[in-house]
């Protein structure tokens, strides 16, 4: 069958409007390790996707899956050694004062019930976010997915901040005074909060702006931000969904904000493209949160998710994979620097270990966005074989995260068809 | 490990209100068909679990499963043919109006969806549910858990009518007259949310009201409510995540309500205990719903999930399940009358397939629930080998809901336990 004839069947049973990518949609028949390949047998190296993190297909998690799948699979209302496994283990990367689990499925599922905590917690609704937020769409989480309603009309238990950012700064400040000046529209936000009779719950951010285009975060701001949320009340959730699991070239993306949140919230790679995520909080909160709700997840934490999720904490040190990350990383970003050098339409490269965006921009000067630029060469790298995608909210930046067992000679081929996809695009002027 | 310790380190890493069944809880390691097994190579009959529908670790199932994980496992945004086999397989068994499918993981995020669906399409807020409802545990979903909230207030969006129910009916109401009452709450319920300013977006029942102990429904209640719901404006959504795939002898539980819904949310047996779960609409909802709110859900409807639910109905077809359904359940049925002829403990039998509910009372006049014996009874069973549970607001009544491919000689054992513990419990007093 070909492409066209399925994209059909696709529109009639699914709608026209579920997400594809791709001017014309690639037909994925087969992963392997950092490579995707189609119906007709191209090969692809895959750059974008950071849920199958250990590389598609690990053997080592799809052969824990196999066994665990053929001997049990029930829910968590049963004792079952594999949830109890994972949960220490998962816990002992985490800072002594996050020091329980809850076992989801989606990481939707993760952020919602977090909120759910916090307001549980507080007794009051207020959720911080930013402007370009994503974490996902259950119909509470989806109110903080700002990115997808910009300039729309939040709700009362919704305010949002400018993103904090050091290449598109607020007023044009820097260093620590910038920090300061987003901070300081959270403090805003809390007192609007109060002063509405919302009060405030929670902020809920990714430390590293994972969805607002990774950003340079300003000096202090979390910090800073924190310390307002705090002194309000307030709980400190950490979306670490895209940030976690070694993605950065540390075990969590906030390990480096001087921050530890009250929850933090897991998903995405956690098992490898499993669907299982989870909840990470305090003793006090967990038993505040479950003996209040009573929360049962049929699918969250049975032994199969368990033991996918240990699979892959599994792969992550056995393989050295952080370590990975941290050198491929830094090799990357000082092979992108020299294509900076070589392309002005390359106007910001932000890192943080194999979470890489590239800002295109039209001028270096007053930084505005490339879009098109950006298009083009998302369908340029797909023709040469490489997939990546898109990010930021004018849609202009380059977004590269492939699995943490990325090569260097597989960041040489991705580089060499970046460059060839720039000077393709000079040539057409 | 003994349980004691391994009981010791969940309560540490999970908290001690993470929910387990039983005065002591089980070890289960492995399982089988209709049989699990626990860590003292101790065998139960599963009468309770209803996710594992076609027996537990079915080989067919763990084959596709197997195949696929090692295959390929990503997102829906490149094109692939088994969501697209499973859309259409699917769709086939409902009402052509029923013709479109979004693949999500959870039940609570189906539930979660189908009510912003609802909201997107009526421009109103709100939902009607029953008095003992339970459908998931989203924010959203949470707030029309009124099992869980008995006696709470429920917040502007959500309104509960009193469980139609016939054997302790509203008013001492019968027949007709029954069903056009507990309608009347409905139309009642919705002139609130519009003297309100609230609206009314939606009634979202289970079809054969599972989690309300399933009552027998009383004559013409689905279709008069359902037409007060649609004369308002509002949409109609049926929770099959316990109805659904076979349970009660037929594909559906709504089949025999007379009424073809707006909404259909799937989950729990979807994918045997694979985290899927979806919703099902009409074409015109869903295209509506998707190209708002751009909704995608990173694991839903992976190759994985899809294989695992694409098997799931193979199953049910190729091992004529519904027709063992209908079989096993009428001969429970029969069997169970018998008991209750023995046994004045046994107030009312309810029955729909394989969904048994045995409501116990100290008196069949009163009807008053028997909590403290339905204890006794899952506890005696358990040490007997059965696993069952209870069900109602009281906890009064034994909820049996084994795999769909219990036998007759599994049904003679189970009955054989449970007349054991009926007579332990006389001679107890």
């Amino acid at each position: 069958m070909n492409n066209n004839e399925l994209l059909a069947r696709r529109y009639r049973a699914m709608s026209q409007y579920a997400p594809l990518f791709y001017d014309k949609p690639i037909h994925i028949v087969k992963g392997e390790g950092v490579w995707l390949y189609d119906a007709d047998g191209k090969k692809y190296l895959d750059m974008y996707n950071n849920v199958p993190t250990v590389g598609h297909c690990h053997p080592y998690v799809v052969k824990r899956i196999t066994e665990q799948v053929q001997t049990l699979n029930v829910h968590t209302r049963y004792l079952h050694e594999t949830i109890i496994d994972y949960s220490e283990r998962l816990l002992s990367t985490f800072d002594e004062s996050l020091n329980m689990l809850v076992m989801t499925c989606t990481g939707s599922e993760s952020n919602d019930i977090a909120i759910r905590m916090a307001r549980e917690h507080t007794g009051k609704m207020g959720v911080i976010c930013t402007d370009d937020a994503y974490h996902g769409n259950t119909t509470v989480v989806d109110e903080i997915a700002t990115q997808f309603h910009q300039g729309q009309v939040k709700g009362c238990n919704v305010k949002s901040i400018p993103t904090p950012d050091s290449y598109r700064p607020l007023e044009g400040l820097t260093g620590k005074a910038l920090g300061l000046a987003y901070a300081n529209k959270v403090k805003q936000a809390i007192d609007e909060f109060n002063a509405e009779g919302t009060g405030l719950a929670a902020m809920l951010i990714c430390p590293i702006l994972a969805n607002e285009s990774l950003p340079e975060i300003p000096e202090q701001f979390i910090k800073l931000a924190a310390k307002h949320v705090r002194d309000a009340g307030g709980l400190v959730i950490f979306d670490e969904v895209q940030a976690g699991f070694g993605r950065t070239g540390c075990m969590w993306g906030h390990e480096q904000t001087g921050v530890v949140p009250d929850i933090v919230t897991l998903g995405k790679p956690m098992g490898n493209g499993h669907p299982v995520a989870g909840v990470v909080s305090s003793a006090k909160l967990m038993d505040e949160f479950r003996s209040r709700t009573e929360y049962f997840n049929t699918f969250g934490g049975n032994p199969v998710s368990a033991a996918a999720a240990l699979a892959v904490l599994d792969v992550i040190e056995n393989e050295g994979l952080i370590g990975n990350v941290q050198h491929i990383g830094s090799y990357l970003r000082a092979e992108l620097n020299k294509l900076k050098i070589k392309h002005s339409l390359i106007g910001d490269i932000r890192q943080r270990g194999l979470f890489i965006v590239v800002d295109l921009v039209l001028d270096t000067e007053s930084k505005e966005p490339a879009p098109q630029a950006a298009h083009f060469i998302v369908e340029s790298m797909k023709s040469q074989g490489i997939l990546l995608s898109k990010t930021g909210v004018a849609r202009n930046a380059l977004k590269m995260r492939p699995p943490l067992v990325f090569s260097k000679d597989n960041a040489d081929q991705a580089l060499y068809a970046l460059d060839n996809a720039l000077n393709e695009l000079k040539t057409q002027g």
